[in-house]
């Protein structure tokens, strides 16, 4: 993080048109980022969603991210862009405060013979890197991270503190991966021999390419044989088990304590909720949408948005319901047969209706 | 922990009326705790519920914790307490031979010129604790944990090994953090820009009051803006996520695998079983109660209990009913037909009736 | 890892009788093992199930691990043995790459004075073994793990980077303990008292037979009184929690994400999916499988497969079913008024029925 811009150069960072308030200066140095409603005067904001405009008003920040079309309507100097939210998002990373390293081992790191460290490179306390694993310009190796023998950390790559990188895992560039992750742990093979389980060593690695974001506490399991393969751009939150052999397209986001099982295959662009999973070897269509909690059990062939589970209520009536849940098979039997009677009764009852009617009348049109 | 108590400093420690059996004396020196069946000559045991009231007559236990209404039953000695499953809680404390450790920072603990360790601290084997950071009196670093930048650890609070804590972060006193979690890191925010992903930089961090406990590999991020919020006194099992800028009310409780997504508000004194997942923005009222596994996707207006999913049964079974559910939409405008076909022939029938029954007798009411 | 075998000393190691194809040489050094679809001329492949026979004809394996009936079929050289998937899980031992130790206590580690640690051992960089505490013959402690104070790790066991193993915990013979796993941590105990909660110190411990492994970023909690013990040889994947005095059985198996409260027993060889809870104090018959996300409520008596949830769909229909899942009571009600209904008609057409066919003709049989 360098020194603080003044609007004016925030608004040249952001590729935004600064239309200052009356009085106010484009020399003044904001301090930070925040919502509308929390914004001081010395904080921008950003309105990223028509349900926060009502709050735009009201505003205290010293500048808003607004389009042109909502600048008007703003209170207080307007930082036009044609995309708020994205430029918040830009401007995140200028107000960022994470500790930033400087390169080097520190003296506490275990480092192999073997292994190559770039010089820009910055490996903190207590750190392990392994036999012949590579470590690229840049990156950063927590403290307390290990990589595993032969394993490749990509240039700017940033290990928070206490992963663990297996041996012969891939990691490309400009990837962050949170702290307490496994990369390359074993995937969960076993053949079964007279009632009990002969393991299946896994021969295979972890393949991640650039731009990936792992959060924390997640787990990608190691090939059985060949790679478990993560694309470019992909983000992973907390608590996402990836099983061995899985492959996930580009760009494609799993929220927190999702899961996949091994060898399924996740397309490109798809979004998948908090605390999905997905069941071994399906394909799930490029640019799919799985909502939270959702157990998606066969391929999914088409895009679209995908769900299962039942509504939540309060528990009493929640458990009439349930029970009835545990007699639906019997009720469509049920349903069916009364169905069936009911055309008989029709049937039977048309001629008595005719006689009680008169012969039916020849339709005049 | 202290020397073990006799039967008499045990029953003064409680606050509990010791009422010996014949030939019991009050000098005996327990060795500990067990369940009224386990319980050996030498261990107090506890009646804390009326189901476990029949192993009372049989139990070998030296002294019994028990109510004044259940000590008439009590065959062996009995110390009187009012709440006698509280007072069990009390004397864990007693017995619990968990490792003490002497103030001190290991050798070979990392830590950073600027931190501030009170000298009554204690920073255990490879733990980092970087610029800035303070660590109160008589807090406990466990090996290998980390306390990042500017983070503040409590009077007495106790981090168990391997617990990451990143920059900014405000963790209270009297807090346990168990092994192997997660707080601070950044939580699940990106911007979509022509099908990529811009990070939003997470500038928020954590604050999370006194008395709090949270399990083994947990994680709570830090906020997009302003904090994540754990009240005071709350309770959080192992492997629950809490997204960011979630607040989390004065002693309320989740149990383990729960997961609450970005914002979501939980009251006090909630409690939250397992497994349970809170979606993004929702407000959960004081006092409610979550069964296990629920999904809640609304917030809730009114303290009460909640529930969402089926029954389990045989798979078969399951199958059946599973295959219903999907057929329900369909299944609820059949019965809607065969309503209306219903009240159709029943209106026919009406004078049809009428005639095979003769006039309509006049209600002598 | 030894040399690498030639085709027939694998043959030999896996009990195969070694059929050659024409022009093929038993000397030749294979380089690893793949798929029938992957395999190179250098790699043996293996046909374990039946769906993937069409692909034997065409592999390019320099050898098949298949049946004595499948090997007729077998366009390159056959590896005959009795039970192919098995002979597969062997020859992963003989090609797995993991690194290997060697003896001895990297300077880096803290190994208490009261600790005993066997000289064939590996107590890997910054790890910590605290007092008393025993690690047995050839065990391997990865770097940064923590070995509490007074818990045994049995011979040949292995814990990978970062685990940790509370005080008081016992690991048997040959397990294996993927990284970041938390052992010992403790049970979510605590009572209530005026709308706080006193925490029940967890007194006992974990007991782990011989040939278990636990997968990466896994729990398993201490006993609040007594012991929470794991069976010899159950095999459990990442991200698994086991909550205090939990018991399960022999050689039973659980996948990822699942999660078991507090006093289950699960019996042996049983089967447990991927993300399955199991509530508290519930038993389960040996044998049992249970399907993936199942939540088990209740005990099950009698072995089988169990299941619970709903099907997923496309969302707007999900959600057009799941609206009734909510109506499924009154609907059930309804159906039992429309039969009713139905009944009554059906009784009073009978006379009239009856009268319109003529008088009831005598069953001549």
């Amino acid at each position: 993080m360098s020194e603080q811009p003044t609007l004016a150069l925030l608004a040249e960072k952001l590729g935004a048109e600064l239309r200052l308030a009356a009085g106010a200066s484009d020399s003044l140095v904001p301090s930070g980022l925040n919502t509308l409603q929390d914004a001081t005067q010395q904080e921008v904001s950003f309105l990223a969603s028509a349900a926060y405009k009502r709050f735009l008003s009201s505003t205290r920040a010293c500048a808003v991210l607004v389009t042109a079309e909502q600048a008007a309507s703003c209170p207080v100097s307007a930082l036009v862009v044609a995309d708020p939210y994205q430029a918040f998002a830009r401007a995140t990373s200028i107000y960022d405060r994470s500790p930033q390293y400087a390169a080097g081992i520190d003296p506490s790191a275990s480092v192999a013979p073997s292994a190559e460290v770039h010089h820009s490179a910055y490996v903190g306390p207590g750190a392990v890197i392994e036999a012949r694993a590579q470590i690229a310009e840049n990156a950063v190796i927590g403290a307390g991270s290990i990589v595993g023998a032969g394993s490749v950390i990509g240039a700017r790559s940033r290990l928070f503190p206490g992963v663990v990188v297996y041996h012969g895992c891939f990691i490309g560039a400009d990837c962050i991966v949170h702290s307490n992750t496994v990369i390359g742990a074993d995937g969960f093979g076993f053949a079964p021999s007279q009632g009990k389980w002969t393991k299946i060593h896994q021969l295979g690695g972890v393949e991640i390419a650039d731009e990936v974001e792992v959060g924390a506490n997640s787990c990608i399991d190691r090939g059985a044989l060949g790679n478990t393969v993560i694309g470019r751009g992909v983000k992973i939150d907390n608590m996402v088990q990836i099983a061995h052999n899985v492959q996930i397209g580009d760009y494609s986001a799993m929220a927190a304590c999702s899961a996949v099982a091994g060898s399924a295959v996740i397309g490109k662009h798809c979004t998948i909720a908090g605390g999905v999973g997905i069941v071994g070897h399906v394909t799930i269509a490029d640019r799919s949408h799985v909502t939270a909690r959702t157990l998606v059990t066969k391929s999914i062939e088409e895009p679209g948005s995908y769900s299962s589970g039942t509504p939540f209520s309060e528990s009493r009536t929640w458990r009439r319901n349930a029970v009835r849940f545990g007699q639906l098979d019997q009720m469509s039997k049920r349903l069916g047969n009364v169905e069936k009677s009911l055309a008989q009764i029709e049937q039977e009852a048309a001629p008595r209706k005719q006689e009680a009617d008169g012969p039916p009348q020849g339709d005049p049109r």
